[in-house]
């Protein structure tokens, strides 16, 4: 049943988080803060960021020794050789390459640029120097855990995306996409609907996951201002419990990379 | 400055659209339904759907006589050649085909499958027989329409985007997608703000009227029990006032296609 009715809410005061935070703990004492509490059928979709230093997915530049390929690829993307390593060993296979864009295919099977590696809003460390983040180890993973510790904290089990922005082919500019999805039909199958006038719809699967989260990167933000956790209250999902993974088009059937 | 706090509803009780249909009309009835009015900040969110029935871009299959092109291109697709003749009618160039797949590049520049004509939801009619749906003429121009149509209705100028169903390269399932915008920086620049400690942005460039568009395909639904016009309320755009155009990649500058 298509939802009337959306309520999509970040967060307030979720604090910078450090490695081996507890996200439940967090999103439950920021949902105090915004003097509420979840509910059966709430969606709450979690920046990659935060999911990511929570895990401490950090690597320390100094610390990567680039591969010859990595030197390569570095020269012909014009980025740093040991950021170039750090991509490739978080990818299956580079997609396109061109003076400052590298997009590969992540060995999760996601496709984006710098297998989503990212220096923005990264804390530098005083012993290691310049830090980077790697995507959380295995994000529909986290998203099973994070629902599990939200319903033993709260007895609410609710749907949980973890989001990034994300480039596209064919158009300008990010939108929120799923990385990890837990408790809902992350893609929507309408096969054997039918219109009003009973023939089978043209929209046959919906990419349910991706279009949360956009929704939710709508209050996120990008820059320092930025919440990194969404509420979207009135979805009531039903059907399948599917992961973000089901979301990928796999290599064979994809016409574009 | 990035909204806190969203709502998106589905307008209720719009009915069947017919050709000529004044849009802002059977939207401003729709809000007093809802028991709102226009309020600054508003976004409404349209379906592709009800904005071509609204122009009257129906094409009736028995009209169509196909080039030979259109023969070939169907024999390899599975198409009805009819069908296939619009779609080249309405496109630039063919992007990929395979048995059941047609995308194109409409002359608009969206990259989509079968140009974005559909039959599903349309009414036969009892003396042309089947028809189909085109895309709207032009649709950044019928946004910026809508706009001024229910600024003279109401004082209030929405914002106002065109969305559809659209597939993807590399994942799964369709996201609502702007294919027309007025009223809003369709694709905000963020380049030139900063992190939390001072670097550049990653993300330079936000695909927002499509993070929207996908936002309100969650209350509009896809099935006979679809609503097409969500109200997005708490956006309050900031910024300049784009097109959905804008959003388009150009054929030199994307490795896709």
């Amino acid at each position: 049943m298509t939802p009337r009715r959306l309520e999509i809410t970040a967060l307030p005061g979720i604090p910078l988080v450090q490695p081996g935070d507890d996200l439940a703990t967090l999103i439950v004492a920021a949902l105090g803060r915004a003097e509420t509490a979840l509910r059966a059928g709430d969606a709450l979709v979690v920046a990659q960021k935060v999911v990511s230093k929570a895990e401490g997915r950090y690597a320390a530049l100094a610390s990567v020794e680039p591969r010859p390929e990595a030197r390569d690829l570095a020269a012909r993307t014009d980025k740093d050789p040991r950021l170039v390593e750090l991509i490739l060993r978080e990818s299956a296979r580079v997609v396109r390459h061109r003076p400052g864009l590298l997009i590969v295919q992540h060995r999760h099977g996601y496709v984006l640029a710098n297998a989503g590696i990212d220096a923005s809003n990264v804390e530098p460390d005083p012993v290691a120097g310049e830090r980077v983040l790697l995507l959380p180890e295995d994000p529909d993973k986290s998203c099973r855990t994070l629902r599990r510790r939200l319903r033993e904290a709260t007895g609410v089990a609710p749907t949980v995306i973890i989001n990034d922005s994300l480039g596209r082919a064919w158009r300008h500019g990010t939108v929120g996409t799923a990385l990890g999805a837990a408790g809902l039909a992350a893609l929507l199958d309408l096969r054997g609907e039918t219109d009003l006038f009973g023939r089978a719809l043209r929209v046959s699967q919906v990419g349910l996951a991706d279009e949360l989260a956009s929704a939710a990167s709508l209050v996120q933000g990008e820059a320092a201002e930025g919440t990194p956790v969404a509420l979207v209250r009135g979805m009531a999902p039903e059907g399948a419990d599917q992961q973000a993974a089901d979301l990928i088009r796999s290599e064979d059937e994809d016409l574009f990379r």
